[in-house]
């Protein structure tokens, strides 16, 4: 099934991309799989919380076993009975024009979906730098596809190293020219797709770290770790790789504190966008994500398969 | 702990009681047991949906494995952790007057919990019996503690063989003495102290075969196959065991159609009151009652232990 992995863009669309590989988006998988859904999930299984459990105790029926092993078996699961995964990062998620949804990832392609899945685990964490809570919306923002059209010919700053920050410097190209991503001590770790088109705009790289974010009334300068300054009409958070919120905030969906809004069956505002696991709020356990992703599974199934009453009893 | 376990009125009371032995009961269990709360299940794992299951494929990271050896594999996870599983019928609860709740059990042992969590699968089925569902409220009822006290002095019917009839019965008598069980053509299934009770106050018990109920306005009289009739005044309906939905009447919980209403951490409309599994509603894959079950656990834990961001990440 090489070619429609390769970049659906050409081919019918999933019937399902999940975006991340923890306990809810494979169990999500694991049930639109078995229902002969095309599922494509993205993410990295081994950046999952639960990879770096000794010994999960209170999952039923696998008592004593360790995370990397849980994992294993469940990514065995889903590829036996169909799913695909790719380790790739999504960056982008857009409704797409002839219906569905179309996601791109950190290497620049494109995959077409009818229906959407955002189970990437614990909503972004803050960066911890000095005033960055406090300039939030004042200068300070965290979604460029939101809060970027102010910056028109400005001079912006992106905090983040990977990925996730570079596509929100290609968006930001769209209103202004004088972008400069800052890693914050971290090494850069960016497709190289991605660090191509950062470089063919002028996008400037640096790896400063960040000290303190300053303004009165609002965001005026950055200060950074060698005691140098930088004049900056505005700064985007990107920390990590796209979290939920980023998605919701892409997506225009219901938000609650930093979690999606999500009905009983997974269901976020958005019509065929569904959400599973931490990224929804409640406890972070491994049986309340995996209880979500089959919850967001079937509701999906009963839509594709207009079976109103669709179950996979065994 | 034999003598916790034999009639806990006379001992402090359990942290938890679970109603049912199924997987969101389970799961319930490991968690709390873990957290160090003293957790008593009551019910028949070889009676849940997923004992007749010979391959489950769609739970995550026990692929191939059949129901009974899921049950077996639970049910040791849950004992390893201290939880304790009595195979009993639970035939009442009530609110007790001291605080908590207190359950009785078919075979008349009283056991006080500081909260309750039901689990006890898909909602009570229908006896099949003609006009039953359309005299439903007009003679036939499905709860004495809710609809008993317009019988008083009346000719009552229960219909039904195992201890939960046995149990309405009972109930019955504090406004009756005119009371029949019919069996419906089932073998009696009663337990020795409970047929003791029945036998002791004149309660009829008749293995009749019911062909159809009969009225006009409202219930007047029962057919039975062999060509009788019995005229009565009104009608019980207590097939099987115990349903949520019998609970629920009892507690005075808040339902929606045949299914408990619960909040995202499976509390019902009672405090100290929880549901987990398929008689909240949804879908009745393992998954979805395994994460019931843990959202229920961990809300007791944060409320037992005034722990509000309790979890368990192994």
């Amino acid at each position: 099934m090489t070619d429609t992995i390769e970049d659906s863009l050409g081919n019918s669309p999933y019937d399902v991309i999940i975006v991340g590989a923890g306990p809810a988006a494979l169990s999500c998988a694991v049930f639109t799989a078995r229902a002969q859904l095309k599922t494509l999930l993205f993410g990295f299984p081994e950046k999952s919380m639960l990879h770096n459990a000794q010994q999960v105790g209170n999952y039923l029926a696998t008592d004593g076993i360790n995370g990397p092993d849980w994992l294993e078996k469940a990514l065995e699961q889903i590829q036996h009975y169909g799913a695909q995964l790719l380790r790739e990062e999504v960056v982008h998620a857009t409704a797409a024009k002839e219906g569905g949804f179309e996601i791109k990832t950190a290497d620049n392609r494109r995959y077409r979906c009818k229906t959407l899945v955002i189970a990437t685990g614990l909503a972004m964490k803050h960066a911890g730098i000095a005033r960055e809570q406090e300039l939030l919306g004042k200068g300070v923002h965290t979604c460029v596809a939101c809060d970027g059209w102010p910056y028109k010919n400005k001079k912006v700053v992106v905090i983040g190293h990977a990925s996730h920050a570079a596509e929100e410097a290609i968006e930001l190209l769209a209103f202004t020219r004088d972008i400069t991503i800052l890693s914050n001590g971290k090494e850069f770790d960016i497709s190289s797709s991605l660090k191509a088109e950062l470089e063919k705009n002028g996008v400037q790289m640096r790896p400063d770290r960040v000290a303190a974010l300053e303004g009165t009334q609002r965001l005026e300068k950055i200060l950074l770790k060698d005691g140098s300054v930088l004049t900056v009409d505005g700064v985007f958070m990107a920390i990590g790789s796209s979290s939920a919120l980023s998605f919701a905030q892409k997506l225009a969906l219901d938000t609650k504190d930093t979690f999606l809004v999500v009905d009983r069956d997974g269901k976020t505002s958005m019509e065929g966008v569904y959400a599973a696991g931490a990224c929804t709020g409640g406890n972070t356990q491994i049986a309340k994500s995996v209880g979500d992703g089959c919850n967001a599974a079937i509701a999906i199934i009963r839509k594709l398969k207009g079976l109103n009453s669709y179950s996979d009893l065994t």
